[in-house]
């Protein structure tokens, strides 16, 4: 079997693979022809750690596993180690052996930011100018590193609850020539483009910060309670998502299903508009929102294209197993 | 990371070592030390395959991770290599990263059998000579090993549905220079422990199959639907088990609570004999009967004993992860 390490990723994945990929998948999805099975996650009670699985098959792409990790809160401050940690494991699907093992931290980071430029590219109007990101943390600069690729923006706007981490945000915008803004949440209404990418669990972008013709790319909410955006910007929206189950039950449309402001029925799969049975944006004048709340399947996609990857480079470690 | 791959198992794990990571387990889950996730079981659409992922934590081994894989039920014809095919990933508890990757083919085979030889002899009488098997395929040969270490066992007697299967279990009895007879199911009067290891979706052994002060160890019903013996035999014996949340879903004491001749509260956790806290057997009359669900930490149990072993032996393959 196939062994691709943590320290070769960096070296091995582009945004534009993990785009591809993702892409691939939710097209997929939306298709029927892969699925994600149910996630365990699990408090386990030691080290506050949050620990489980996500795993899927595609079977169009024949591609077949689980990332395993999670979250262990004191990593960092005790061990110098990042608290993310997740490995992905790829299976045969015709014999349901062990395939690869990819270390899995930095292709989290990138599938995530790869669903929400997914859902830029087929979502926001054509000549979308100004980029706001709400939040500015480690994953905000993979966020915006992606997003900055599907618009020729000239402009990145940002807020963030600790206004001392919007350098980070800056240091993105100054590598791509940008100029860079902090604004308050009402300053927002400026943008063509949101990403929001916080763990929040309550909301800090209301209705009001959006303009008309926005496209919103909800990230950060992935567990019941956690919430970033007004629960009535939903309803004024067309909302689109990766997984629909996951999206009104754990994702940003969990509150506004749960106020009855919209229903399951009105959350769209970004799938369908990528296979063209969904026309997407229908005005400029629409707000479309994507509540991006990662499934295993977008694990599997990249981990799968780094595995191609690394045969190629030849740096990928064979073990016989 | 330490690999440890499945041509290594079976000159590392001994029926010893099983016994003794599956007893240990057990004593820990019953004490609250450990305990099983969700188990994940889908059937894929592809190559009939059943795959799923078995997870668990023992806070008191240390020991995090899951089994993956599940059945190719066309690998041995199409392919010429075995139907389950699984895999066990053990995680470091402290940080969350990947610590060992283990073949679980053969260690599947060995934790189950260690858990009924566990049952045997925990609950079985001391002056059990006689040991009736139930089912002769290839796990079957695995249960009558583990289960004559148990006793000073003087014969064996077998039935199958299919007796041209019987001489598995023979030559098992002759390795042990023991006698062999092929009985017919009433003919298992005569046996002192009985150990039902089929796939069966039907009852072949009755209540009028068993003599008082038999232990019995089901071994065979892991799935809704699946029954080896009769429900009555659940409400006239004592029922012990793995996990008893699973036993009673999926496992044999499935059926006889769903017709109400016992309740989940009838079933102990084997764990709990084990420590002291049931007193296990109370009398010579009395019929034991082990519902043996198979449970995720059994497979963390024995997989991080042989990660133990493979380094003491020199064999684990190293790689930096």
């Amino acid at each position: 079997m196939i062994i691709v390490p943590e320290r070769e990723i960096a070296a091995l994945m582009t945004r534009e693979a993990a785009y591809d990929a993702v892409e691939t998948v939710f097209a997929a999805m939306a298709a029927e022809d892969a699925y994600n099975f149910p996630v365990v996650r699990e408090a386990i009670g030691h080290e506050d750690a949050l620990y489980g699985f996500k795993g899927g098959f595609d079977r169009a792409g024949k591609v077949l596993g689980l990332k395993a990790g999670g979250y262990w809160p004191n990593n960092l401050e005790r061990r110098g180690i990042i608290n993310h940690q997740s490995t992905v494991f790829l299976f045969d699907p015709d014999t349901g052996r062990a395939h690869a093992m990819v270390g899995g931290n930095l292709l989290t980071a990138l599938r995530t930011a790869a669903a929400s430029s997914v859902s830029i590219n087929h979502l926001a109007r054509a000549d979308a100018r100004v980029i706001g990101m709400v939040g500015a943390g480690h994953q905000a600069t993979f966020q915006l590193r992606a997003a900055l690729a599907q618009r020729p923006f000239e402009k990145v706007i940002g807020w963030n609850l600790h206004p001392e981490m919007l350098p980070n945000l800056e240091k993105v915008a100054d590598e791509a020539g940008l100029p860079f803004e902090a604004v308050d949440l009402p300053g927002l209404t400026e943008a063509d483009v949101i990403v929001t990418i916080t763990s929040s669990f309550a909301p800090s972008l209301m209705a009001a910060h959006v303009a008309p013709g926005t496209h919103l790319a909800c990230m950060g909410t992935d567990t019941k309670g956690k919430q970033e955006v007004e629960a009535a910007l939903l309803a004024r929206a067309t909302v689109f998502t990766d997984e629909v189950a996951q999206s009104v039950a754990i994702g940003e449309a969990q509150h506004a299903v749960a106020q009855g402001l919209i229903a399951e029925g009105d959350v769209t799969p970004i799938g369908a508009v990528i296979n063209g049975t969904h026309p997407g944006r229908r005005s400029d004048e629409e707000i479309t929102l994507f509540d991006g709340t990662g499934v295993g399947l977008q694990d599997l996609a990249v981990a799968a294209r780094v595995v191609e990857l690394a045969v190629e480079a030849g740096v990928a470690v064979e073990v016989d197993f």
